[in-house]
């Protein structure tokens, strides 16, 4: 595959992860129309889950990594779900970010833009959506950030 | 009504819940297009609201219980969107799980599953859906369980 | 402008926000299709965000003011993809409200409800909606209120 997008990842220095197994009795994405839903993402690499808590264990900086991560499995799950061709991404619609932090942090879209960022980086104004960053109370395996995505494809 | 899934219901020994009443001055579903979005379900029975907290007064497996519970609220509330019908129902597109829990819990994805593995005994691959499940910071009446869906109908 | 939502507002004396600029490299609102989602709106005013936790330092009617002021930073952003034309609105499709709050606060639905009544007051029936209602772990700026939302246009 080899079209302005994957051209784009390789020119940034990005490489998709293999799309991440859902953790339970549910699929990474399910498309309606021209939009596909994708599970939330949770931050990890090829150690496995990477955990922290914002505001105690992990800085901003370190979050906003956390966060490309799981913007990247997002990536990897809208790709598998073009059949791999990800010129068909017409542009990302909507981001949901939960960030698991103490009671007292309020940084939520400084990690969040960590995925924000990259997708803009690497698709332009087609990576331009619309977001919610919130702290969850805690999440899956105590991993940092967890994201989910909708996507509209053509 | 009797089509295979009111069939298969009855197989499974499940009852639907009365669709719920909200707690507030909203409804419990919005069809547009030909999606379906459900308000928040929170695990309650004939006795009312069940609360709980995982990871110290609830167990996993009774969260999955509640998340169980939760679903067939969820399929209470698209059956009366389809009108009773709810061979009308093409598929489960997304579900958001909130779970109450304490900090250090990371099972979300284990008690999440109650509502999940149900709505595919019951729908099959028509119950495969995407998913985020993370704990809230608090849940309404102190429940242990809620969760939304989007569903897709003919 | 005078359509009947905006004599409504004015009736109510309401007026809405400028619509907010994000907080970070996202943007308000994404139209997919005939569908806006708008991005999460925190409680602000004139001075700035306003801050609080309910259950400690804000009382659930305070709460439901702040909510309120959410849904108005809402209707503005919907009001910009309207292209300044309100009634082009069709409804209000899906709300998710996040509150700040102690670990054992429980109402969230009447914290919501700011939000959810003021809709009503001013779309009527089309202002009726699905929604959740959940405590965030933590909010941005320590805000106390957050709620993003689906609506449907013409």
């Amino acid at each position: 595959m080899s079209n302005a997008i994957e051209s784009r990842l390789a020119e940034l220095g990005l490489t998709l992860p293999d799309s991440p197994a859902p953790a339970a009795n549910y699929v990474p994405y399910v498309i309606s129309g021209n939009l596909v839903f994708v599970s939330g993402q949770v931050c990890m690499d090829e150690n496995g889950f990477i955990k922290g808590v914002l505001g105690d264990t992990m800085t901003v900086e370190e979050g906003a990594e956390m966060a490309k991560l799981c913007g990247l499995s997002l990536l990897a799950q809208v790709k598998a779900a073009c059949g791999g061709d990800l010129s068909k991404l017409k542009r990302v619609v909507k981001l949901t970010g939960f960030v698991n932090s103490t009671k007292d942090f309020g940084d939520q879209p400084k990690v969040i833009n960590g995925c924000s960022d990259m997708l803009v980086d690497v698709l332009g104004d087609a990576g331009r959506h619309s977001r919610s960053a919130v702290s969850a109370g805690a999440l899956p395996f105590g991993v940092a950030v967890e994201i989910e995505g909708i996507f509209e494809i053509a």
